[in-house]
């Protein structure tokens, strides 16, 4: 089993007119024989190269990975960090979910509470919600002023920018899912006590503005898509799917990095321990 | 005894062709009648000015204040701060010294170590040197390739923009000293014990460069002004001078937030205390 080139596929280009509709959430059209049990061994073999390529990223302690992640509630977000991060060593990766912005954070500007936990050389960072969240949540609650938000179009670019200049290398992922599939997740939820703490009543006021949740996502996307920050809509009611697409465009990261594990700045060869 | 305006005489517009050459650090035009011991009194009020507006500041929680200040070795950076801030109550202001960059900083880009720093609602932070210290000494001692520090200008430019429109009141201050002042002001370090403490060999190193160090804090200073953080060239060899302007700079920019008590929420007629 294969998968083609989700990087190719789902990339959105900077200055492109996003059309959210156009991309089908339930497609696999980049593994279109594929489900869940026979990708099993290809989802394997990708997380393997992940755990090699991340030894080897730490190792050299030069690049730093930051993964963006958004999606609706039940997107998946929580489920593609565990399926597909979660045989890196644990040393090497941090994850930073971002709720409710504290009332300090609000105090101050809205890359504050974001900033301190972009990833140092040789680390992996994955922001479950990010930045994002402050335009998006702040756009279709009215919580500021537009131009709040208007203006902060200008200064993620330049922030991820910034990030990137200085040797960040950015992937942002949209997980697409369709509002039929969030009901079905949600029913889940609801009848399984075992998932109810991920129920949240409040959950279905933002699922009622569905059409322009994903009217906001469509534009915030499409102007903040750069060649050094993309996004990606990754197509996410199959699960199988969205975690082989998240899996290969990371390791497709990694690799593009060309990491080498460093030269020592001492000779092996004269080295002798008594 | 008076003082004009520093705002209007000091200020670099956006855009503006900065020459230090043509900013003498030994004057004191905006009161030229002035010296250490008749300007006592007028120095005075600003500072209490100062006290009355930062206590309304604090209280009313809306605007953030950040004060940049840059100088030479000697150039009074913390004879500033002490002399024209020391009457503010500390909990309401935070003076944040930058030294050289730890090596985790090192392994983030050059705004993360800074921005966990910068003011919340209702506050003022003192920045003593700064990231502009990631330009300026990066470039003066070829720390990294040109284009690193070449990028930066636009990283703080942006960086600053983000503040202001988010709620930020920037100030930045250059304090201007002649190489002369600071051979007085090192020889009087080197003689008296009390101020060993303050003196390292190593600023006689960076002495030896100060031509190529004015030429460096000229273009930066030149292209990092902005409407909305304005960089002030102050001359700085007579102290009593340069805090006089700071301190009425500093008042001045207090005075125009139009400052105000909050109204409170409730009524406080209606409220009885038993």
């Amino acid at each position: 089993m294969k998968i083609g080139d989700p990087a190719k596929e789902y990339r959105i280009k900077a200055g492109e007119k996003l059309s959210l509709g156009k991309i089908d959430p339930g497609s696999s059209r980049l593994c279109p024989d594929g489900d869940k049990h026979s990708t099993l061994e290809l989802f394997d073999e990708l997380r393997n190269e992940i755990q090699v390529l991340q030894k080897t990223l730490y190792a050299q302690s030069k690049h730093r990975i930051l993964v963006v992640i958004q999606a609706m509630d039940t997107g998946g977000k929580d489920g593609c960090v565990k399926h597909v991060f979660s045989r890196v060593d644990p040393q090497g990766i941090h994850v930073k979910s971002f709720k409710k912005p504290s009332e300090e954070d609000l105090a101050h500007d809205f890359l504050w509470r974001v900033h301190p936990h972009v990833p140092g050389n040789g680390e992996i960072v994955i922001f479950n919600r990010s930045h994002y969240e402050d335009i998006i949540a702040v756009r279709v609650k009215k919580l500021y002023d537009d131009k709040v938000w208007q203006r902060r179009y200008r200064h993620v670019v330049e922030f991820e920018r910034m990030l990137a200049e200085e040797g960040t290398t950015i992937i942002k992922l949209f997980l697409h899912i369709s509002k039929d599939e969030q009901k079905r997740r949600l029913e889940s939820r609801l009848v399984n006590p075992g998932k109810h703490w991920k129920f949240n009543p409040d959950d279905l006021k933002d699922r009622a503005r569905w059409d322009e949740f994903m009217e906001v996502y469509e534009e915030m996307i499409g102007k903040t898509s750069t060649s050094y920050a993309p996004w990606h809509v990754i197509p996410a009611d199959k699960k199988w799917y969205r975690n082989l697409c998240v899996a290969r465009l990371f390791r497709d990261t990694l690799k593009g990095l060309n990491l080498e594990f460093p030269e020592p700045d001492w000779d092996p060869g004269s080295i002798k321990i008594d």
